[in-house]
């Protein structure tokens, strides 16, 4: 197996989806070469649902948007992330297309995103989470109602609970080796911001992910999302986003939440709130009294994403994770735990 | 502009389509790394038609396939000729898409090339004859008969003598200046096997191309295709061959012509003839009086060909040249030639 880690730097697994994960190793890479970044591959929306509907192939979307965060040819990054606006490949990301073209032809999507990495100067390493071919499942036991498929729950308004939900990968999921590799080797586990049922759920729950985050000595590191989700984590607060990370893994394996706390303009907030999106909450008093140690920052953006996700409505591209203060903020834990180890 | 030739070495330009170009262009690749590709850029079926018909793009599949033969990298190699076997994707090969891809986002197919002879390790040079988007047109002006389009022309049964037809594209196109500074700096402009009319014809009435060839102090070597197209050139011996192409440029600008007088077995043979098509007769009478020297030699290969051209029947595969014995006879025709002029 290839190392995930190859030179000696602080080496950081970065967990999530596409968009969340893209900002965080864009940001990263300005401060390590050892990157490894952990993909979900429960996505079934978008271009990516029609080639694994057509194709039978693996999900490519987030893993496209993870090897355009940590490439090094501009060129080549923009045709990966070029979308087709007409004809025949309507809606299609180029690089999606490469990635499904590679894994018909070699018939292994490790394969695939090797080559694609190849192609594409990749500074890190991008693992997928799982190789089976999975879709998701949310059901709440009690009322028996159950989502099937990502694409199905994402646009889904919960009318129960979430936090009651029983999440699940069908058939299972097995880890990825590389991934469990990475998880173990790291020095720092980011978890990138991103859809708690969606995104960053799907992959904590890959058998074998939990018990390795459990066991690593790496300082394992939640960044929340900024807003809550319209019909899904409504009034969710930061400490109960860190609350379902850790249900997924199913112990408090986290070190450290670092959140924002600096606030947008009125009337950023207004646009946000026509669409049901607020900003999440900071419970100090919980907070205060978590397993983790809770960190604030200011946190807020300005810039436009590079890179959106399949599904993201742009009108929501603008509270945004000043991701440069994220990393510097990440390294600064990693170095004042390196000292007082050492 | 970029040098077509940047090393000192033996110089080659290669003027064909896909599948003869790619079979000249794999074996010189053995003798020399300054190589340039000029294509034949009025192909509008298959693949590459519905992607010029659906984007407006220039022609990717015979651009693709000299690319293919030019680079380095086997893993991207086998990608950019990997077909799609099912959904929205079937029967387009990966290259174009992504030939077809980077033109919409650089607005350039000069720029396409450019970008995918980097991601595929390109040894040598590929340019396309012309940037205009044009179409074939031959017609016949005694009878009034016009065929238009690439594909048409392709599978049609002549009803009047091809030598008496006029060849045109529509609109006009005028030279690739990267083909004509290609031609002028040559040691050698080797003019591969390939349809006469839907493939060497339109890239050598090019506007610009004719004046090159006649100006230039290349060695100008003419290989003729091995057997016979049906319903087209019919009964067509190794000199009409020969007239043809120098019919198209307008005078008698070949120094030599290499032609197979090695036979295939009868089996074979008969399985040609079946499809209507026959071996090239040698006329050495008229060959001993022409312009250009007439040199024959045992060409045939065994070697299904490992790039197939969007519309060769899988039945004609094996009458083939053995293009390391034409290559080298080449080589021997350039160093001859230098000695006598040094």
């Amino acid at each position: 197996m290839k190392d995930p880690f190859p030179k000696k730097e602080v080496k950081i697994a970065v967990i999530g989806g596409g968009t969340g994960s893209f900002m965080m190793l864009s940001a990263l890479k300005e401060h390590t070469t050892q990157l490894a970044a952990l993909v979900s591959m429960a996505d079934d929306g978008g271009s990516t649902g029609v080639l694994r509907d057509e194709l039978g192939t693996l999900p490519p979307g987030d893993v496209r948007q993870c090897l355009v965060a940590l490439s090094d040819s501009p060129k080549v990054r923009d045709l990966f992330d070029y979308r087709f606006e007409e004809g025949t490949f309507i809606g299609h990301s180029f690089g999606n297309i490469l990635l499904t073209a590679l894994e018909k032809m070699t018939g292994s999507f490790s394969d695939a995103v090797e080559t694609a990495s190849e192609i594409l100067h990749v500074n890190g390493t991008v693992i997928p989470s799982t190789l089976d071919n999975v879709r998701l499942k949310m059901e709440w036991p009690e009322s028996g109602t159950v989502l099937q498929g990502e694409r199905i729950i994402n646009a889904d308004f919960f009318k129960h609970d979430p936090r009651k939900a029983i999440l699940s990968l069908v058939p299972s999921a097995t880890a990825n080796p590389m991934a469990l590799l990475a998880i173990e080797q790291a020095d720092v586990v980011v978890i990138a911001p991103g859809n708690l049922y969606t995104s960053l759920g799907p992959l904590l729950i890959v058998d074998g992910i939990a018990d390795a985050l459990k066991k690593t000595k790496a300082i394992c590191i939640y960044v929340p999302n900024l807003v809550t989700k319209h019909g899904q984590t409504t009034d969710f607060t930061v400490s109960d986003h860190a609350a379902e990370i850790e249900r997924f893994v199913g112990a408090p394996f986290l070190d450290y939440v670092i959140y924002n706390n600096e606030k947008p303009t009125k009337t950023l907030l207004r646009r946000y709130e026509e669409e049901g999106a607020f900003l999440v909450k900071i419970d100090k008093n919980k907070l205060s009294k978590a397993t983790y140690k809770a960190l604030p920052g200011e946190f807020l953006g300005n810039m436009a994403p590079k890179c959106e996700s399949d599904v993201l409505p742009v009108t929501r591209s603008l509270i945004r994770h000043n991701s440069k203060a994220v990393a510097s903020t990440i390294m600064d834990l990693y170095l004042k735990d390196s000292e007082s180890h050492s």
